[in-house]
């Protein structure tokens, strides 16, 4: 049986995110194991190693994609995957930071299938340990990194970290002034999720001690590949499997402005009118018939558009690599990144 | 007329305080203005520049204590103030980011004498504030010293910062978990306040290049002040003047668990008794007498232990110095923490 190109790379990037993880899980265990307890205790549930009672569970920690960027970059600049593993764990580290403060900020009960950390331990302890990480993530750098390539990696990273807490101020603020264009829509995603993944991607070049044009074109490749990630995780926000996808509702459930709402809402037809009634009353009181809005987001064109979008975002990720040839292992991920399920 | 010795520190102590925030002032001011908005517009608010619509206002910004402290302990150690500027302005900001996530923790509603940034902006924005304050806090540290002394310098900071998260988590525990010893409250309180008075007074020797030893001994000596300004804190949350002080309420008024209520509560006196009878009501229904309480505390000895443990830690950290002669400043500064009022 003859595997199909799109099977074949899906495979690879399988087996790309599974050796990064490999790699980087004990960096990133034995950072979590130097914090004080309970946080040890939170950050190995939060990372999935663990349940809130400290027994080892199966489960794994997210898809890793972002330290499989960092790792994949280095080596598409020379450098061994080992040159990166500090600089990988560090960008999880900042990766989870995040999402334990935005799980609190957006009232998200469930992470990765799981109770969330606030929910278990309260939204006091959940910040303590989003702030822990932040600081183990740089600490990481700092012991993990020889001395300039770490302060030039430190610099990037509290950089992107500027960008995503900026991000997700107006990711908040689009939930309160009503919609949205799709440009400022798409300055948004820039901040909250192609800036880590560019910053990922950079450090990777970093640590191979890449030229600074390199290392930019790796920010940008990371910058749009993040941008297709964001917008393809706004399609399954809506029209994913629960069962797959480990979020219990649809991103329209809770009237969030996601890209195919943005852009169906832009679209001057009769479904925007009848998707911005529906978004206009106050989800306190009337639940929001999910699978009639799914269909009016679609025949506005707001499916199809973020699609395109997306492609477009991973064509410029794939347009900004320097050395395509050295760089398969990124096609591979850009791949998966714009074919994923969840 | 003489002046007397005390008042001579004091005014001294003043000076100090004063010069190291002129010092430091654009430092800081510089950092904030590279946010992007309206994070810069939040931060300037919470360190009193301007208020909430920008406008100039003539408040001042705290006391300052930390950056005075990193930059003394650089004089005490042969360098320049403006060697250690970089560092002040650092502790500093991760000084006001843990300010901002404490608020929101605590439910704190004034800060400074002001609406706290969260009862102003909404608590995601102040997380949001407070997570790109420690990252600016990095980025000030990268850019602003030499290479290997920035490396130092991050790593003592954010080692402080998950000491501090600790601490902070202790501190919330004890709001629930019912009345501690004296012992296990100063555990808090050496996460909670002294480790990051600690690391003002190691950076600072870290920037003037001194050896191991010598940055170890500021370190105790920031430490054991930072003890003895929390311990201090509590005296002035109980008996404080508010006109003066800028808080609005007691300490007990909160059950909060400082050190005078955990002091007192030990200290098996017939108003021991009747002082855990009142912090055993549900504050959400009966308001506390504090008058009350307070003399309760004050009969069970809780006030007289805390300013003698207090007492106690200044001496320690004056032992601490290994050369008292260049510390002056120092001396002066560890003055005023154990006399203030605010």
């Amino acid at each position: 049986m003859v595997e199909s190109t799109s099977a074949a790379t899906s495979r690879r990037a399988g087996e790309i995110l599974t050796s990064a993880r490999k790699l980087c899980d004990p960096v990133l265990r034995e950072a979590v194991s130097s914090l004080p307890e309970p946080l040890r205790l939170m950050g190995g549930y939060h990372f999935g190693w663990w349940d809130a009672e400290g027994a080892a569970t199966p489960r794994q920690a997210g898809k890793a994609l972002r330290p499989a960027l960092t790792v994949c970059s280095a080596v598409a600049c020379g450098a061994t995957a080992r040159a990166a593993l500090a600089a990988a764990a560090a960008v999880e580290l900042v990766h989870n930071f995040t999402l334990l403060h935005d799980d609190v900020m957006d009232g998200d009960q469930v992470r990765r299938g799981r109770p969330a950390v606030w929910t278990v331990w309260g939204i006091p302890d959940a910040l303590l340990l989003g702030d822990a990480l932040h600081a183990l993530a740089i600490r990481v750098l700092v012991t993990g990194l020889p001395g300039r390539t770490a302060t030039a990696a430190i610099a990037r990273l509290e950089s992107a970290v500027i960008e995503m807490c900026h991000g997700q101020h107006q990711d908040c603020r689009f939930r309160t002034v009503g919609p949205v264009d799709v440009e400022e829509y798409a300055r948004m995603a820039m901040g909250k999720t192609g800036a880590l993944m560019g910053c990922a991607c950079a450090l990777g070049a970093v640590c191979a001690r890449a030229d600074p044009p390199t290392v930019s074109a790796m920010d940008t490749f990371g910058r749009e590949l993040g941008m297709a990630f964001q917008f393809v995780d706004d399609l399954i926000g809506i029209w994913g499997d629960p069962e797959i996808t480990g979020k219990p509702a649809s991103d329209l459930a809770r009237q969030a402005m996601s890209l195919p709402v943005v852009s169906a809402l832009g679209s001057g037809t009769a479904a925007a009118a009848e998707l911005a009634t529906m978004y206009g009353r106050d989800p306190a009181i009337d639940s929001m018939d999910t699978a009639r809005a799914a269909a009016l987001v679609e025949s506005a064109g707001g499916r199809e558009r973020t699609r395109r979008l997306a492609e477009r975002r991973v064509r410029a990720a794939i347009a900004a690599l320097t050395d395509p040839a050295s760089a398969a292992d990124l096609m591979a991920l850009a791949g998966l990144v714009s074919d994923r399920n969840h």
